[in-house]
């Protein structure tokens, strides 16, 4: 499942050799992001919370180190984490953050800054990210700009996070007018990549990390679309080596997307697959009703039957899609209570629009999409 | 004075054609600034302020286009840079914060995102920051930060700001722990510098431009510092044409540092000179006894005679130097009631301390350096 770009343009499972290996601890994968200076490597596999140390150490850090995490992981991992960094000879300090989207934000930013200072981290000092995205998302974007930039270390413990936020730099905080508008494209030196703490992760949340590993497969990897098809009750019951399997495979993907377009000029919209129709569902919701995982997998199963109505696909293809996304225990149905006209005008607030139309990603068959251009109103007429 | 990197590592004044022209409105050089795929032009003339729109129609922007300034240069330049953008078809918003470095904060950085979402800036619209460094530290910084990245313009209205903070890509805010703690990198798409805006510069602010002026002669270009020796009444009075000359200069001067050296990662170190002490002096006197460049020339009087003592330089380099820093009207030497213990730990708190040591810029001659590492200590014992 290794992805390589087609001269088409799109990207396709390959027969590049796999760099799958089976260590003492279980199979391990690496994974290397390739932006020339910038590139940095993934590891993914069983129990590599306890290497944190070790492979901080590997790039270049000096002795003090932050940990940024959330209330729950840092109750769970957070010790671990830090005992790991005090074997490898660092002087870790943690700095929890309450659990929530609403505390990714300009105020608790500025508070991560006072506790940096406070720790004199410098630019020899690594600022490690333990948590999901909202974790993730804040100490990336303080990485980015304290002192114009320090070494910033991912170890995603969700599956979201996981197979998306940890690959492709975008940080940033929300602000009162919409999600995510203050940001930077900031890369990691490192991301460290352990499955077996998917074991603590609530069953909602675990279905909505997947949703976006299905997402991988319908856009660009028939194989990893069928592999999901055969095992997903094996990968719901945490079978450890074939989540490293398919989460290297997710990040393998996103890695080579990232590599063709890095800031988001083109190409990389191919990842919003299902996410026009998804914002707006989230949007309209208020971020309540539906983990964003959730209404990705609703925007996905719109965006084959717009698809399908535009004679882009075939309903066998609508269907597969459906069918997965329902066994996963996903949502796949617009809810009654959103009505065309709100979610039009939704759409036409996205932050990527232009000149009115949206860059809306359509299916041609599993592991093929295409680009159509379409206003709200013209989405909207497929509901 | 065309800067020219040699093998030896130096930048010297070389023979590369130079781009002056003369337009109807007088001398014109427009530089380069060579860093591949964000690579940008400097326009340095006189009088263009009114070619703002026309020069921004020419990088790509939407219809929106929002100018930040201050509360001076606002009433001064605002209507007729806002005119020169109504005339080539933007529709501008003015943000005004009042002068001040104290306003290069988060809370005014806070202040300046509410206003862009206000406004609908996005990707396509240009953010236009027309000012002295504050102005352009602060609406750089944001334009790094918001929606992770728009469309940057400098129009920098100081001597300090045109010949130094245009050129570079840092942007950021201070922090009550230390100046520029928080910020990014991020490059402009366009600068444009109009000298005759330096006619209602208060003089002693022209004089402490005139230290970084100076600062580039010492360090890289012996051309420059005798046309200096030789015509700073002129620079003094205002000549237009030898001000674009020698603004000019500078700009090619440090965008051929920063080419080599864009995130301050080793070479880009030189243009720290005089600043080691100069940022200490700051401090101790908690940035209100002297301006910036006055701080700078005192560094830069001590750094020279720091390097005779060392063996590095003769007498006679020396004395050049401070006759022309104080020919400008500039201070050089370091108050009597800051002491040495104070300031050995000012300098031991530089954000660029490694191991305990400095890179402290020694000069050769005029236009070649060297680097020494030394601790606060080693340093202020040449008081």
């Amino acid at each position: 499942m290794a992805a390589r770009r087609q001269a088409g343009g799109a990207i396709r499972a390959g027969a590049a050799p796999c760099t799958v290996r089976h260590d003492a601890g279980g199979m391990m994968d690496t994974i290397t992001v390739d932006l020339g200076a910038r590139s940095y490597p993934i590891h993914v596999g069983v129990g590599i919370l306890d290497e944190v140390g070790a492979r901080v150490r590997e790039v270049r850090s000096g002795p003090r180190v932050a940990v940024l995490t959330g209330t729950t992981v840092g109750e769970l991992y957070g010790e671990r984490v830090a005992a790991s960094l005090h074997h490898s000879g660092f002087d870790p300090i943690t700095i929890t953050i309450p659990d929530g989207e609403e505390h990714k934000n300009l105020a608790w930013l500025a508070f991560l800054y006072d506790r940096l200072i406070e720790a004199r981290i410098d630019r020899d000092s690594a600022l490690i990210a333990l948590g999901g995205g909202v974790i993730g998302d804040l100490a990336g974007f303080a990485a980015a700009t304290f002192l114009r930039g320090v070494p910033f270390v991912q170890v995603p413990t969700t599956l979201l996070a996981q197979v998306d936020a940890s690959v492709g730099g975008k940080t940033g905080v929300n602000h009162p007018a919409g999600k995510n508008l203050i940001g930077a494209f900031y890369q990691p030196r490192l991301v460290l990549i352990d499955v077996a703490v998917l074991r603590t992760l609530p069953r909602r949340e675990l279905a909505a990390g997947l949703a976006e590993v299905i997402k991988y497969g319908v856009i660009l990897d028939p194989a990893l679309f069928e592999l999901l098809e055969e095992r997903l009750d094996h990968v719901l019951h945490g079978d450890a080596d074939l989540l490293v399997q398919i989460v290297g495979a997710c990040c393998r993907l996103k890695a080579e997307v990232v590599r063709e377009d890095e800031t988001e000029r083109g190409y990389r919209a191919v990842l919003n697959f299902g996410h026009t129709l998804g914002h707006a569902v989230e949007a309209l919701t208020e971020y309540r009703r539906f983990l964003h995982g959730e209404a990705v997998a609703i925007g996905m199963a719109f965006a084959a039957r717009l698809s399908q109505a535009r004679a882009h696909c075939d309903a066998a293809t609508t269907q597969r899609l459906r069918r997965l996304l329902k066994h996963a225990g996903l949502p796949t149905d617009v809810p009654g209570d959103l009505g065309p006209d709100a979610l039009a005008a939704a759409i036409a607030t996205d932050k990527k629009t232009r000149d009115g139309k949206v860059q809306f990603v359509c299916i041609e068959r599993i592991g093929k999409t295409r680009f159509e251009y379409l206003s709200g109103v013209e989405i909207v007429a497929h509901l």
